[in-house]
């Protein structure tokens, strides 16, 4: 169970805006944050830390130690999003997302990566018939494919070889099987096991015999086993098949983005770094990226950032307040028309909301 | 330039019909090719190779050095789909996947997996706004994760730690890359190059830099690069933005059944593993499985089949031929009502357009 400093203390939150978009999605974000905690005694002392693009050309720092070590002393994270214009050629050695984004995930011991996907009501997706949407992918955040271990011979040249290797451990593997079948038993008590089990017979015997074994604590958890490439076509035919997905770091990156794409956007789409075991601060951020072609123009939807701190709040033990930024949320998506909105009219819609 | 048999004397074809829907779906394909031949001159010498899971079961064996060199020795072939019914525990030894399909695959040197996606006029999709979906995407066949290249350690216990590793060189990029962009000068010059670069720095990085390279040989051409997670997105909101996408084995797999779906399920989805230089056989197969639970009913739909009969022609130089075919299949499409029909009927349907 995660701690509930707020019980005792201020709540200590890292706020890293970032690049792009970031700064104005995270701007609403905190004004969600601040509207639904107001008059309930519930502080927050923020700490805000400057990180991403803008940084390493200013600084030509990616993730200093310093900054490390002060995040880890936090309570929570909001992240707005990192990531400068693709191509800028000053930013060939910044490596935002391993160095920064990644580096925290991994540094952070983020082991799941909860990214939930629900077609809320009145939302428009690309589907002709959706049906009923609502499930959350349980993606593993510290391993796989995602671990950097890489390299490569004769580099530049016609014999370069270049390798990449999926790391998978059963200690990895089985702790974030075990938050996806507690998770299934808190919602419909279906579990989905997502891998490439037929080609990947390594990486993927690990996930399946760890599945298999948590699945037999869980005699009430109706468990599947479904190919990543058949899971793609499930999301755009039968998405509603769907409770609780468990699966690794890469096929969980590219599931959820498709994920996001059929829930009307992955302006919609909220996720939570989380290290269960409290031992360090886990992370909230959209699914989206930094969108450094519509920054400072106030175009972005600031939902995902608003929803990640549902999630945030949820995680820290504040369900109520969680539930309250959701429904808010829920009914500003309902009452949206065709008439486009600020970042800041819909960030100050939903606190309209909470306020009301 | 693959060779032309036909012109000299009969093409050698193997015919391997598997398992579930496999024969089914081959016979129709069958039709189709003698059909669109008949009166022709071209004469086709079919060799059937009985292999897939139902062969496991009557004799253990996946596939004997016998039959792949007698499989060598084709012209080309002609492949249903293999693979038994999920978890049936006499085929657990069986390896249909990696010691057959992917064996083929891998020994006869496919390096490229072609996969072309259209809407075809009158098929319905998931999509509800679909507009023009018409791309190939030219998916590598004998490396990246698929090499199958991983292993475990202390298997079974808590201190599991199982590896894959994806191997990706710079002579097996380059020739993939340079049949993308000679594709593409045949279409509309756009390649797309799909893969994680921010994250998958090696294996992204050779792919990254080979695409540059031969890009700088065919200026004519637009490329553009997106991360495999966007490229769902753009699948499902903008898929006409593709025309050529070149990927890596696993990315391909994904991408392919992806596509198939939003372009009207993968019962209409043909590919060709194919070996340009000609050294060995091309192999043409639906991207759909045996769907083992719709087996012998006549339920399946033979037109992935009878369009792999089509990438089967072109490729053997009977561009004439494999026209033909493609119109009959798309005037059938165009035709279809709601009214189901046999596979054979669908088959039939198709021969006598083809004879109109
Ligand atoms: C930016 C990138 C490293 C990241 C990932 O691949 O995890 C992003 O796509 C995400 O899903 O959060
Ligand atoms: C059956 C499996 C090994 C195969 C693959 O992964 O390539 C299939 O999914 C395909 O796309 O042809």
């Amino acid at each position: 169970a995660p701690s509930r400093p707020h019980e005792t203390r201020p709540v200590k939150l890292a706020v890293i805006p970032g690049d792009g978009i970031g700064p104005e999605v995270v701007a609403e974000a905190e004004k969600v944050l601040d509207a639904v905690t107001a008059g309930s005694g519930i502080r927050f002392d923020k700490s805000r830390f400057s990180l991403g693009a803008s940084r390493f050309l200013e600084t030509g720092e990616t993730l200093t130690e310093t900054d490390l070590e002060a995040i880890k002393e936090q309570d929570a994270i909001l992240l707005g999003a990192v990531g400068g214009v693709p191509g800028d050629p000053r930013l060939k050695n910044a490596n935002i997302e391993r160095g920064l984004l990644l580096k925290l995930r991994f540094e952070l011991d983020h082991y799941v990566n909860l990214r939930p996907s629900k077609l809320y009501p009145g939302v428009p997706g690309p589907l002709a018939e959706p049906g009923d949407i609502d499930f959350v992918v349980v993606r593993e955040g510290t391993e796989g494919p995602y671990v950097g271990n890489g390299g490569s011979i004769r580099t530049g040249t016609p014999h370069e070889v270049a390798n990449e290797t999926s790391v998978n451990t059963a200690f990895g593997v089985e702790r974030v099987v075990r938050y996806a079948f507690d998770l299934a038993e808190r919602r419909s008590k279906r579990v989905t096991l997502v891998h490439k089990t037929n080609v990947l017979v390594h990486a993927g015997g690990i996930w399946k015999r760890l599945v298999d074994d948590v699945a037999r604590e869980h005699p009430d958890v109706a468990v599947d086993y479904v190919h990543v490439d058949a899971a793609t076509i499930y999301l755009v035919t039968n998405p509603g098949r769907f409770d609780v997905i468990v699966t690794d770091n890469l096929f969980g990156d590219i599931l959820t983005d498709l994920a996001g794409a059929v829930t009307g956007g992955i302006g919609l789409a909220a996720s939570g770094n989380i290290n269960p075991d409290g031992t360090f601060p886990s992370m909230f951020e959209p699914v989206h990226g930094s969108a450094p072609d519509i920054a400072g123009q106030q175009k972005a939807d600031p939902t995902a950032a608003i929803l990640s701190v549902a999630l945030l709040l949820d995680h820290l033990g504040l369900t109520d307040e969680a539930r309250r930024v959701t429904t808010a949320v829920e009914d500003d998506l309902a009452g949206r028309g065709g008439a486009p909105r600020t970042t800041a009219q819909i960030g100050d819609a939903i606190v309209a909301r909470l306020q009301a």
